[in-house]
């Protein structure tokens, strides 16, 4: 199945020379055949390019319909008569390199549409694209070749580097970004975070908020997700780091380059994150602890101290993976025993 | 307590002899009897309807001031004198029924509000009514007497079937979407889901998402909830399928008909669920399997491999319900120990 | 570091005299020294006042560059010659009161931007300020100085007491609010809950959903939060109680005064929470229970009954949370002995 044309403007079509080149891959094939779209090895057709990436789905080889494929040289092997390869030690990165040149994402189209509100003294970079009924506040700096979405807001005095993407009803404030950075629909960057004091009376006394959010290049930021302004330092997030649909990053919380966040982790007040560092979904980090760099937390774990550089850990309250995957072997023999433990 | 008419118009009477037709039920009492609106037993007056779906709450029968009560034919021996009753076998579901028909979901205005942005060649159907500050991309397909709420986006090509309802501030993009299908407010349905190569340099290249989001009829998505688009295939969610608030569902994921997600479910990427799969609060499937026909997953659980029909998981990790009640319940003996284990 | 001047007005300045007035604290230093901003020990300089609350942290008094401390009787004797400080039993609570002086959060404006889009029939207090392409509903009523932000929205009948603050996108709906509430950008309330029947069919038939929300004075409801109305009855928050990003409330739920809810918390419809219940980050809670007075609920734990006033809860199944802590340290060992248990 190719991308449908409702939504994905056609591709203009690449030779497998081309492909291979944009890939960094050996070709095995016609040069000059054309690849005009993408498309997985049980959906696409002879004028896609598909990949294979999983030992698991080299059986799809044989009966793929695809123009061509882009691999690994271990799967080569399995190639059929007849179906032209791309081979690289990479083959996920070089099919996403390839998709990308075919599918590029829309750029600016320079435009700023009549309903949008830009205080007069924004700086608006050239090119920049603003949508119907989005609203720039005072002072606001936006970088070459932004794209602000329909019904967005940039807040007063909010900076963003080149080539941001802030999408529809996103929010934004309190915020230097780089550039590159991306905000999915719905995103909340820069409120203020959660903070009090408890008065003689049993209320609450509102902590003012008084940081920032410094945003790296190229950090991503998923839809209906919030990153918090800092309390009185900021909250960091650093380069190329992505944050799914609907995490959530409190107050003063810091991270170190390339971080994954997958849906749904919520990262508590002043946490620091390390390099690298990758969460499944759900998991969460309670406050003020340290996770050193590549460190790993599972999906629904729920880490409660600080987390050692590599270290993989898992389970609520979290431990080190093995561990809590031994302990939870041995806890469902008790529950397999018909009279229990 | 009836409805506040400050926010719901006041409902026509009616006969207990049309509530019973509307509902299916036996009547017991004055056919000629009127009510006016609905309420729970412990605060509806004389003018209204209420129901008793649990023995639990069955005492309140010999208190309760409603006019009539619908229940079942087990419980019509609780009756009180003189306390009109609808008897069916499903009361819910009658009293469902007969709610709705004193007070029907807002009808569509027919009417465009001038502020907002519609392209020119999108298509709008009879009677449709769109919001104040709302946008509509190009080519987009509106079915008859749709709801476009106030601050919504249905972005370029989408496709709505007759009588959706977008409400405030949802997105919506890269869409096929059946009738009768809600978003509520916030809702985000289309953006790029979360899929990204990994450089040798050790950043991430963004994957192109080329899939879209296929809804069925009746399909309804919570409050700030979150459906990517497919990465190459798309995202299917079948016909009647019904979303709490803030659930995610993840690029590629496929469900039957009739599924129920409960709030702040998270579905991974490429999961696939049968018809009639439910999933409490905050439960959690990780990418890639399979939940058969009417498996259910309780809240908070987190599945980690492929789950037959009509199984029943607990836990994190999720194991056959059965067995993680006799775990726990065994763990939990070793806490109540004053010594520990 | 002071606050960035791109986004937080400079303060007039305090003199010790006046800030110690204000915390209600014991003066230690030059009444006339001056202080014009807040920050953290380790960044803090001359013209700013920082504070202690914490034994950890008392080391960074002989290195602070902090131009005066706010701290607890107990810790004064660790002060350095030479450093100003204020002394008072609630150091916390003295700092947040000292920094709304200097950084109050923003007045309102009093003016309505032009793009707004107001129903003649609504009524607005004296100073509002709406911000640009936001819409208030039919007969909504708006208290003196409140501030709807842009691009939100306020649904037809919507009552909000003096001081109400509705962030950028936020959404409010049949809802009777008190004074002083604040929606962050993105909350929802008021939207109808997850409510209906079973059809013989398989289907669902939706039951109206007809209450409405009641949120006491000074309620908060953060970031992309969602709070459904009630389905007959009503869904209500108690004076004082703050929810955190992405909180759920379902309806029908009910709270005391000064809850606190941490982000991405769940609460399942007809729950009732007495006063002063604390839910930690991501923790659940199903529906048709109560929670005590005081009840303190660990992060990610899942309550699935009443809980006593007072309870500590953790874990999930949630246990009393010493039950949990010694059931999970003897599942731990069972996960370190090499052989399994």
């Amino acid at each position: 199945m190719a991308a449908d044309p409702r939504f994905f403007p056609a591709a203009a079509p690449l030779s497998l020379a081309e492909a291979a080149e944009i890939a960094g891959a050996t070709l095995r094939g016609d040069p000059a055949q054309r690849i005009q779209g993408v498309g997985p090895l049980h959906e696409a057709g002879p004028r896609e390019l598909s990949f294979l990436d999983n030992r698991r789905y080299a059986k799809l080889l044989a009966t793929t319909r695809a123009g061509a494929v882009v691999l690994a040289p271990e799967m080569a092997a399995s190639l059929p008569e007849g179906l032209a390869a791309l081979v690289t030690p990479q083959p996920y990165l070089g099919f996403a390199r390839i998709a990308a040149r075919l599918h590029p994402a829309p750029a600016p189209s320079g435009t700023i549409h009549p309903t949008a509100v830009i205080a007069p003294d924004a700086k608006l970079g050239a090119g920049v694209e603003v949508g119907p009924q989005a609203v720039i506040g005072a002072g606001a700096e936006i970088g070459d070749g932004c794209i602000i979405g329909p019904l967005a807001v940039v807040g007063a005095g909010v900076v963003l580097g080149e080539g941001c993407r802030i999408g529809p009803h996103a929010s934004i404030s309190h915020c230097i970004a780089g550039r590159g950075v991306v905000l999915y629909p719905g995103a909340r960057v820069g409120q203020e975070g959660f903070g009090f004091a408890v008065t003689p009376e049993g209320g609450f006394f509102t902590m003012p908020q008084l940081g920032r959010v410094l945003l790296g290049d190229f950090v991503e930021i998923g839809a209906n997700a919030c990153v918090d302004r800092g309390s009185q330092s900021d909250t960091v997030l650093g380069v190329g780091t992505r944050l799914d649909n609907m995490v959530q990053v409190a107050h003063n919380v810091r991270t170190g380059r390339s971080c994954v966040l997958v849906a749904q982790v919520g990262i508590s007040g002043s946490a620091t994150l390390g390099n690298g560092v990758q969460m499944g979904g759900q998991a969460g980090l309670t406050g003020h602890l340290t996770v050193g760099d590549g460190a790993q937390i599972s999906a629904q774990a729920g880490v409660m101290g600080d987390v050692a550089p590599g270290e993989r850990m898992a389970g609520s309250p979290a431990w080190p993976a093995r561990e809590t995957l031994r302990a939870f072997a041995a806890l469902r023999r008790m529950g397999q025993k018909p009279g229990g433990a």
